[in-house]
């Protein structure tokens, strides 16, 4: 932690960094080698989908068969052997039958049995009296700890109707292409706002077994920059389990992120790979984030000093959780950069973003506003990842 | 809980009733009878003391030996061969400590640990480093999840230099002399405010497995009517342990209540015994209730409203401790009878409240406050209940 906060906040001096986005990166529990690189809660750690039309060839090519994730002979991406079309469209019909019938239980309390509860549902192709038809094999979509998550959602200020629903249920779900080195699928939602991310039988256990700690910090550490889980689910299909999370996605494409640390605070082998750097928009860790802001991150001294109070209090809630292994994602938002995008944007006539029209806010809090304790105004900025 | 409701809330038509209090009464856990009598948590079930003058020989009388509770030849009340002002001397030494050295610890997140912590400290005759000396046995104090206790303790407004250790350490304790027929013995604070009652092992067992679904009804029912928990404690002495619950007084003497109804929801031998309704001010039950006041209470719309919803989520709670056998503790304060009473007062001069000055306001909330969402004024008056 020490290590982490110095590497951060030393002589912060830096006029042209305007907009630093910073979030808490899971990554792993200490001593549980078997669930290390499957508990990737991340969710900027792989590259953000460009727009829609993109997901062509050149994605094909960065698939890989890593752990349960693999690719049929069409060449679509599979998890324990489901498709994932198939797998997309099980969400979108699950997450809208449990939202939707949740929405006629009367609100009430969370109890401490409510992050036990694990919902059912069955979802035979032909359609039932509670199910609508559908063109996958028969599915089943389990619900875990339904009651809680809804509090949760809204705790984060996701009205049902509104949000998730039509984030995620309206409109296609996009398959991330790099998906790491976890054997995870990621999938994020045309809007850019979630991201669903399958997890192991182990890494869904723990979670739920941590909801009343997670209860807990959300009443009491309001800015924590710990991943908004707004969701866990099971889908049983073709005699397997595939367990999803649904999560915010940290580093929305509505503000361009011109640089992005992940933060472990060790220096111990924390540089980006070459491969890593090669990319567009590479991830880099310490030792870069050493070299490249010798002077760190200006924070202004209110945020700076509310920001060190999270990360403490987040901090010593992934030590009571024995969780080791994460990192804080910091976002760099260049201001000056990013007006001459604009103005260069702005000259060749025709570019637009096809994700989210120019102009919108993205729907949630960023996690500067959070560490801020208000929602600010954002510039809106068009963005483009690919 | 129907019963409940249909006996409070039916035509309530009461012009003169000005002031109702309110609280759950919570004396019973289901299906497990050994503890049944024990986890009596109300905190008027016994006579509120008279002035500290009045506890003299006609206390003496009613003392009985039940249980754990005894009396010494010298006609001192026992508690498991410990005489009770040894254990009022060890609750006050006890207290004073746990909250004096958590005030050196910074403040932090509650963490789900935090429930199971048990902190101990020993009190040797002689002194130590750590601890004065005192004239009573060598005694430990043990205190049950004291992070989660402060917070529970800020939660409910108590600063611990201005309230704890005021109202419980630096004045007498007074011993309740009708105690009822528990076996347990309570003290409440020369200043009206803290009730401690003595549990048994199973009780405090209970009680700190409640906590964690007592820490998210504070942080979801802000209006919750259950009693407050303030610390649960444990005196090692002569080979025995004392367990000791310190609660809020639902209805401390600032406030004079004409009539009192503990109301279980029930009619099945709900009658005050002939013997309660000998007392001066006796407590009536669901029959009485039905009886006396056949137009029900008179509440304001709102109150009415925030009332019936608040004992929805409160018994909603007591049902998932799978406790059933819980009261509302109904307390009724008669403006027009107070005015008379307060005139009559005036008339005989000298007559002063040993225990409060005139005008001064109860410290916390009293329910008809929570009830309403906000700390309304209340009209200072004289009580004297003896």
């Amino acid at each position: 932690m020490s290590l982490l906060r110095s590497s951060l906040f030393t002589g912060v001096i830096r006029q042209h960094v305007e907009h630093a986005h910073l979030g808490h990166h899971l990554s792993r529990r200490a001593g549980t080698p078997a669930e290390a690189s499957g508990f990737g809660m991340a969710t900027a750690g792989p590259e953000p989908p460009g727009p829609l039309g993109s997901l062509g060839s050149t994605s094909q090519a960065m698939k890989k068969t890593i752990g349960h994730r693999g690719i049929d002979p069409t060449g679509e991406t599979t998890y324990k052997k489901t498709t994932s079309s198939a797998l997309k469209g099980a969400i979108q019909l699950g997450i809208t039958h449990t939202v939707g019938s949740l929405s006629h239980k009367p609100e009430r309390d969370v109890l401490m049995q409510d992050f036990e509860v694990m919902e059912s549902i069955f979802f035979p192709r032909e359609g039932s009296n509670l199910t609508p038809g559908h063109h996958y094999s028969d599915f089943r979509f389990k619900t875990y700890a339904p009651i809680a998550f809804r509090y949760f959602r809204e705790m984060f200020g996701i009205r049902p109707d509104d949000y998730l629903v039509c984030s995620l249920c309206s409109e296609p779900l996009i398959e991330l292409s790099n998906s790491g080195a976890s054997g995870s699928l990621f999938y994020v939602s045309s809007d850019d706002e979630f991201i669903i991310k399958t997890v192991q039988h182990k890494e869904a256990e723990f979670l739920q077994k941590l909801l009343p700690g997670y209860f807990m910090n959300l009443n009491q550490n309001k800015r924590t920059l710990l991943p908004k889980f707004y969701g866990l689910y099971c889908i049983q299909a073709g005699g397997k389990n595939i367990r999803l999370v649904v999560m915010n996605n940290l580093l929305p494409c509505a503000v361009r992120m011109h640089l992005k640390y992940d933060l472990k605070g060790s220096t111990y082998k924390r540089r980006a790979s070459a491969k890593e750097r090669d990319k567009a928009f590479p991830t880099y860790k310490d030792l870069d984030f050493r070299q490249d802001l010798t002077d760190g991150l200006l924070l202004e001294a209110d945020n700076h000093s509310a920001l060190c109070k999270t990360i403490q209090r987040d901090c010593l809630l992934l030590q009571s959780f024995k969780i080791m292994d994460y990192s804080l994602l910091v976002g760099v938002h260049n201001m000056q950069q990013a007006c001459q995008e604009q103005a260069s944007r702005v000259a060749e006539a025709g570019a637009t973003d096809q994700r989210r029209p120019p102009g919108q806010k993205p729907l949630y809090n960023t996690a500067m506003e959070a560490i801020q304790g208000e929602a600010g105004g954002m510039p809106s900025l068009d963005t483009e990842d690919q």
